[in-house]
């Protein structure tokens, strides 16, 4: 076992202790080993400090505010369970199921946003069932089929201001822009949504927009002048109680990416929306859970072929779409170093896609068969979206409290 | 209900009939209200042409040869069995448990060719538990730790002769190339891989390539250069006995695209490997049943947003990750089109992400809210990978046999 230099991305609560990985003081080896296969590790605490970290920060603007999780992140009974007990976020749900799930965990009707996209009348029908759930709509067709399961309901209005912004600007992540996405309701339709709201007596108390995923300190001026948009449209809508701003928080995802100032962006909230007196809610999923987990995964085969070093482990991209489908990377860290010089690997799944390589070209110390590899920032839209491709879906999940000193 | 002109798609089981999409004579629309959600719809004798065509173009080289059918692309269960009572191919698995599903249907292990990449101490246990199943070892850590456990044995080798292909040039699609990828054996460990299955007892009976998916005649020519490149690798092992030439073998994914020439196709194997008296095994998946399948989704919402015409239906790219993630399309057509000029729509799913599109700014009929829109070309990689992200997972299947008249 080597000492490990600290690396980007250590914490108090992931680094190495005496040459072993740990999360939440729990050496990640022998958890793995325990497990048996593909296994996702959760730290609970790392989520209650995320979660407290942007209450505070939203507690500085001296506006009402609330947090509402998006559980499609990251559904693990015991982590939802887990954050229910915090007390600091609802949920932020885009489905019935979800919804439901929800409430299963413990949360009310009053706890849950929900806001879907190409909404069913079958989905209505359910939603008409939990009146106290606040619907976002984004679309003028929505607020009709709902207005004629349930006028008089309050309801918020998703918009769209025909901007957005993503991490590292990467094209997929964007959720309005340029070009014309199928989300929300953009400016030229606000007068008509309101008519038609009006027509079937729904009350639209909020005004929501989610326009990207994964901003950082870069984007945040970006970011404003999209706040700054969306004002027009609040502004435009007599009874507006709160502003959903949506989720997006980004978090580092290699090495030189800076964390996001939750001061900064709490003081582009207070000057955007703080004359205005609105309550602010926003709905982080990945920002929550995100770098709280690690997936980690055993090698297989170690093996020089043509000009490449390549482990080969017992996962594949179905266990962790974010690499191979959005670009997303996440960090590889040995469990437990072996001595020896740092060399240039080609980390592959066992799933027989070309397009299955976690890491192409990373340093890694030594590695050899049956050695433990943790993949970092993998909490979020990662068991969410496993899929049982290649029948190689099983996996296990497990969410860690401190360990005992 | 319109006559509808002739499409690029249409077959004698894929048709209009009458105003309505029909599958093997069923109206696809009742089908879909009775399933009462998303659901796939698979033709079984589209599947036993589809096999039936490819055993003949392999007879035409006067080769012995086999057909495994790559499980991995649908898994529905029906299907297998079905695949397996036309007593037309054996299985291709990649996985101990899709080996295992493949004889749970009636497949023997002597059906089964085996190919997997990155394989586990694990997996390797419960290869050994089934002695007759060939296993093509893609690695030199397999060929060694295989033939610890089982010495004697035959094997096949997975090799890769640096060079690929795919549908329409599709880098995402293609297996081995320039860049050095984690599949196979290259030229210059072939002999280190022969001595070290010596070494363990184990017997090269067979070479196994797999160079990319979707080719269709334009790569013909380059397909004919990889196989002699191929023959190759062939000509340096003793003793082999057949040569998997995988699968790869494509199918018109839009307009235009002329399906493969079998003829053409078996010509070349017949050149390349007919005067080394070859047994000949393919493991095609797409081909087989990637036509023979269709998704119906309803229509949820039709809205004009900004400068497009969505329509919002009821499922989303977790159902059929091809169009969202590899960038091939699924063919929409209306199942029971409406009278009336065709229009520009954009048809987007019901996820809560900007990637969820089914396809941008395709020409429709006059579509309405609750209408049935069936995908075309989602036989295979749709179901086999879907997941339940958002909890949107929900789907029905079901194998279709010509209706009576």
């Amino acid at each position: 076992m080597s000492r490990q230099a600290p690396r980007w991305w250590q914490r108090d609560d992931l680094q190495y202790t005496q040459g072993e990985l740990t999360l939440a003081g729990h050496a990640l080896r022998p958890l793995a080993l325990a497990a048996g296969g593909p296994a996702y590790f959760y730290n609970a605490e790392r989520v209650r400090t995320k979660l407290r970290g942007l209450r505070d920060a939203l507690a500085s603007t001296g506006l009402r505010n609330r947090v509402f999780y998006a559980i499609k992140a990251n559904r693990f009974t015991p982590l939802i369970s887990f954050i229910r007990s915090t007390g600091l976020a609802g949920i932020d749900a885009c489905s019935p199921q979800e919804l439901q799930f929800a409430l299963s965990c413990g949360f009310e009707e009053s706890d849950i946003s929900y806001t879907a996209t190409s909404v069913s009348n079958a989905d209505l029908d359910i939603l008409a069932r939990h009146p106290g759930a606040l619907i976002n709509c984004d679309s003028l067709s929505t607020i009709r089929r709902l207005g004629e399961r349930c006028p008089g309901r309050d309801i918020g209005l998703r918009i769209n201001p025909g901007m957005g912004l993503g991490y590292g600007d990467n094209a997929l992540l964007q959720y309005s822009g340029a070009q014309t996405t199928k989300f929300g309701i953009y400016r030229e339709h606000l007068d008509e949504a309101l008519a038609l709201a009006t027509e079937h007596g729904l009350k639209v108390r909020r005004i929501h927009f989610h326009v990207g995923i994964g901003y950082l300190n870069r984007q945040l001026p970006h970011w404003e002048k999209i706040l700054e948009t969306c004002g027009e449209f609040i502004d435009a809508v007599p009874d507006v109680q709160s502003v959903n701003i949506g989720g997006g928080l980004g978090l580092p995802h290699v090495e030189g990416d800076e964390p996001l100032d939750l001061n900064a962006w709490a003081a582009v909230i207070k000057r955007q929306f703080g004359p205005r007196k609105l309550e602010v809610c926003v709905e982080p999923g990945d920002y929550i859970v995100k770098d709280s987990g690690v997936l980690v995964l055993q090698t297989n085969t170690v093996e020089h072929k043509r000009d490449t070093d390549f482990i080969g482990i017992d996962g594949g991209f179905n266990l962790a779409v974010e690499p191979a489908f959005y670009g997303l990377p996440c960090e590889p860290a040995v469990c437990t170093p072996r001595s020896g010089a740092t060399r240039k690997v080609t980390i592959a799944g066992n799933i027989n896609e070309a397009l299955d390589i976690w890491a192409r070209d990373v340093m890694l110390p030594p590695v050899e068969e049956g050695d433990y590899i943790a993949f970092l920032n993998a909490g979020g839209y990662a068991s969410a979206m496993a899929s049982n491709h290649c029948m190689r879906g099983q996996f296990y999940e497990r969410l860690l409290y401190p360990k005992a000193p």
